[in-house]
């Protein structure tokens, strides 16, 4: 037995040990402090790979908890759907984690939009049914119905997208492979923005028309 | 305007453009096929990063979407803990994709055993009220009460736990940053196998009764 | 001096030298020979990092050389945009190489079409005028016009174009941070396969009309 | 139909939807703000992936566009080798995108010298004839002639160079799998400092006089 | 020959050599003057890879060599453990290289305590005589004894333990893949806090008094 | 004299040392479902991350030790140097783990040759004293003496050297950020294949009567 209780009772001993034993901790762990986790402080410099860290003697359990996702985001828009985000910039918990949660609220009739983002996306379906796809470089489209409890995995930035193809309003969470998945909608990229129609038509093939009242639409100049 | 509609309407116009667009999508994509995504074959060799890919060609939909997690784990064992996981051994579609997710059901007074995993893990809670935390490598304790909706990161490798602190079952999901995160249950770990007693006691300090109790209730030997 | 000219003139001890060098030399560097270079099998399964390695003691100088791209791609195509890829499955040498190349060309009025891919793109203008650009996640556009010798950073991911704006055709190369960059054409992907018009109105925002017309000239159904 | 043109061409209706799709957009990628890109910001810290983000609200489309290169690098060196190089301390748009470019111009009878750097290269000939190769760490050579339009993958690190081997002057442009490649000259490495001679000598086997030789030519010393 | 004696030995041939050497390799390597290394310095903000890097120009030899392993760590503690740490806190010439290293002196019955890191570790016995062991995450253990000059290698995460079995004290040196491997001690973590024992009872399945138990020897409360 | 005729001269000898070496390079492996760990298996296919998966029903902890570096390596050489290698290829449980490790042996007066290879490296003396350094790609060259126990860290790719200052043989470990760095030569890389020394001198700007007197001596040809 390494220790007896005897000598454990004694008060000595027990400080000896606590003394010993902070040594090797401290000698231990000391070069972790600041990267079991990096807290991410949106005050200081950030670089390629996140935001620097906030200082870990002011860390405290709140740091690593959001409760942004239970408040559901504003579906009154032309999707009819509603996103709230837990990426790093909302949760600084995330900076360096490699992962983030956006909670998805799709009235009847409603669509998350074409879209792409850096990383893998893992969707699972809470309340409703809807039609989820993506398109790859050969453009084969992959949709299929998913109900509660399936999930779907969306590969990185290939096209996709999710749509409420049922009579009741969807409640589904995805989940990213990183903390700032970089989401990009095709159409209010296109249309939301300075780009000379000329252009979007040239690159697009879109009638000029369709440019137009889009741009008109989404709040797009020229 | 690059096309105009009486010239699309003239079908000889129309093949040429087709066998145009296939030359030019061939020489752009050819080279992805087999990697916008790697599905699993789980009979073929894997290596390091994960498992060979499916012949791209007998890739479905049906490959990027798992209907099992709309079951619930069985929950009637020692800690009243039912997990369905969706792993890449489970859903090969998520080979390679840096994401796997798993169900959590925590009967009252359940609990999710202490444990780590190479890669952070992201839970939300949907239904009941949990207490969650985790140790970092100084030894403090992170820990809180999460109620529906909230959602908590845990960082790589670090000591987390999770328990049903509410009078209602619990669900959550959790998110894992890799495929396959490589789930350790410490206790399991320590008392679920053929590591002599002795061994155990010199490398947790825990008595060699509480060593033998544990491996008794839990299948270990010697 | 370590070898001195009259050692080294003896033909025995030249013999020991060698011997005794190449056990030097293999127990150096024998654990290297697969992995200096992996020059991609495509017979062999592949993962998701890339295709399996190509047996080493086959490998020759010509693994490492590609020609296919002092041929410019068809223009003769709605885009009047011409590409020639070297990626890996072109050029196996660029397995595991983390680089790729295309060449493109653009007639008067040419444009390569708005993508998107999974990694950084460094484009340089060889003949001719562009105008090149990017839009990022808050819709916002930057695009310049490049002269010959310009280089411009496309980020990962993130939807871009290169637009002919001269009077010249254009010749240009891009460099990719993948040997598979995984390009994707939001047109081709939307207009040339199955997906049912009302979901591509539906996640698009894009009129009934416009979507029968492009999937009419592109060779989509539905 | 989502938006008649009736219904949209109502003021108050645009106005709601712009409120409407700006809440949207920027639930959706408020977050991805200073990630889409990192220009390097040479004024704050560095870290070990790069330098810090410049501020995202003060970048325009010229961060991402260089003209460096349009211009030859001097050639009237030993080495009748002119570079003109991109990397992200002259171009901090590169900063994070894992590429970057350097233009070579060798005179006749001019040549890379042997050198080394951390990433894979691509290079492209753009005017003339050059041998390029490289060594493993088996001590194989693999070179080869290379003529206009031609490329050629120097994997990692290993030692590799080109000579002009033609009888007109030669232009290429080398990529690299990084925005810093850490290009490494093993001729100036040795001799362009303060390494002792006899250090020198024993760790390549090189002659005294050899040594000293190219020290004086170089500007070393010891 | 590129540079004859008698060119070389001009003084005024010689001043332009440099010169225009001076140029060329300024241009070829300015780019990675802070990237060849990156010296943390802990004075300024950290990031989720590493500490920022302290000014090139005051880099010095000396910052990449460490002399602290040389004493061995203090070894009177409950497991007659001594560990002498060369991480990137104590040895910021480790920063972001991907390497630390350190010191374990065994007495005869002392025992390195089961723990995890976020990296894979590779030991080696210098003196003496070692039982060393991991556990899967199938509750496998693979454990063997080690003997002067053995080496084994303990995969990412996986709880491990090195005992000393022989009746010498044991000097080894274990290399971690990381600069920063974040050594967690399942013991220390889970009573050397204020963890309530009831929530590491349902976690662990321990009895109440030998939580208490070790509690009170370690300095935890609750 | 760097070898005697009598003792590399003896077939005992010889035969002593083929065995060894065949030791060194002949032992293989295994891996787990849940990738806990990938014992390569060399005689599946390699990808560009290293080995596939020995079967992880046939892995034992045998797979994860190794005893080759007990023995010292061949140091009846030009260098005086013995190295006895711990790769993926000599050591298959390293393949994935990300870490490797070398024995160096240094008779008086030997030297570990100037070389690069992929990864960091970390090493630490045991016994005698060396001068180590390693040269920026600014040409500035940090060496220093390092005494027993002292470690020095080696950035990625830079040339770097160990030669034994002392009195005494000298024996050190190096450890490795990979399983399989890549270690490259630079006099063997010039001077022991069939470049030709026209070839050389241009690339490097020795003379050809230096390149062709090291060609003699290491087994070069042209």
């Amino acid at each position: 037995m390494l220790v007896s209780p005897h000598s454990s009772s004694n008060p000595k001993m027990i400080f000896q040990v606590l003394f010993i034993v902070s040594l090797l901790i401290t000698s231990l762990s000391s070069a972790d402090i600041a990267f079991d986790y990096c807290v991410g402080d949106l005050t200081l410099p950030s670089g390629p790979t996140g935001y620097s860290c906030k200082d870990p003697a002011k860390v405290t359990a709140d740091d690593f908890v959001y409760s942004g996702l239970s408040v559901a985001g504003n579906t009154k828009n032309l999707f009819k759907f509603g996103a709230s985000t837990a990426f790093a910039s909302q949760f600084p918990g995330l900076n360096g984690m490699g992962l983030s949660l956006t909670r998805a609220d799709l009235e009847v009739g409603g669509a998350v939009p074409i879209h792409t983002h850096r990383v893998s996306e893992l969707i699972i379906v809470i309340e409703g049914t809807i039609i989820a796809g993506f398109i790859d470089t050969n453009n084969t489209a992959y949709y299929k119905t998913l109900n509660k409890g399936d999930i779907m995995i969306f590969p990185p930035t290939l096209l996709h997208f999710q749509v409420n193809s049922g009579s009741t309003p969807v409640l589904a969470y995805a989940c990213f492979a990183n903390e700032n998945p970089g989401i990009q909608l095709v159409t209010t990229s296109l249309f939301r923005n300075n780009l000379p129609s000329e252009l979007i038509e040239k690159v697009t093939l879109l009638d000029d028309a369709q440019i137009k009242k889009l741009k008109k639409i989404l709040g797009g100049t020229n």
